[in-house]
């Protein structure tokens, strides 16, 4: 259920300092070391996983939850917060550089240091349809149906 | 359950055009009209919820549902896929364009054009320690527990 390597597996143990804002069984919330604002905090699984693919799906939902419960709780802490993000990065492409599965509750303010570029340019209906078919043929490699 | 300035209620009720992914009984998945990168797309709940504040717990937690399986369905679609990012962005300050809930799911590769840029300096124990504090107060402020 631990990496002996994994930082945030060492949290989940006590022997690595963190501040800590909510845990239960299965959850454990703390502190960003390196905040974009001040607040911005991790939501991370307690057993190991190191993205969405080993991650299991009750433990996810647990992930969520808190994450959400938090993002409201932010705006009612004091903290400087006008908006929320929550970002989770799966792999090193992504930007992931912890691989212990994490899903960061970032408080956002006018002017802050947090900036998102890339190209957004409108794409057309046909080339959207070619990728949504895509994305539909992986899952059913996937298999079996969403749970409701 | 639906606002009628709202383009993802429009796409909901069918009246404007969409590359739908996926559909079940409380959310709806199609493709992001401005992709990062090709297969970018967007998580949403059927009823209109403008942030996290109104977004009902279990709605969220199956828009989370299915962008999980979402995410590792992207990496069997035959996109480019080397990772995935999961984002929310909660407020104008936050990022946020379209007031109603969305979980973008995107695929990323090395050398995309998506950046994130902060501040990334390491803080002290102590501040962490004041912010962690804050968002427990926050967290009280709600009331109740989270759901298990
Ligand atoms: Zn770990
Ligand atoms: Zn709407």
């Amino acid at each position: 259920m631990t990496d002996d390597g994994c930082v945030f597996c060492s949290i989940v143990r006590g022997r690595t300092d963190a501040s800590v804002v909510h845990e239960d069984e299965s959850v454990l919330a703390f502190m960003d070391l390196r905040p974009v604002n001040p607040g911005h905090l991790l939501v991370v699984p307690k057993a190991h996983a190191s993205g969405l693919e080993d991650l299991q799906p009750d433990v996810g939902v647990q992930v969520w939850k808190v994450a959400h419960r938090l993002g409201r709780a932010m705006r009612r802490s004091g903290l400087r917060c006008e908006g929320v993000n929550l970002l989770l990065a799966d792999g090193e492409a992504a930007f992931q550089e912890v691989f212990h599965v994490h899903l960061h509750v970032i408080p956002r303010f006018a002017g802050d240091p947090f900036r998102i570029r890339s190209d957004w340019r409108v794409h057309q209906r046909e080339q959207l349809d070619v990728s949504a078919a895509a994305v539909r043929s992986g899952l059913a490699a996937l298999g079996g149906a969403p749970q409701a």
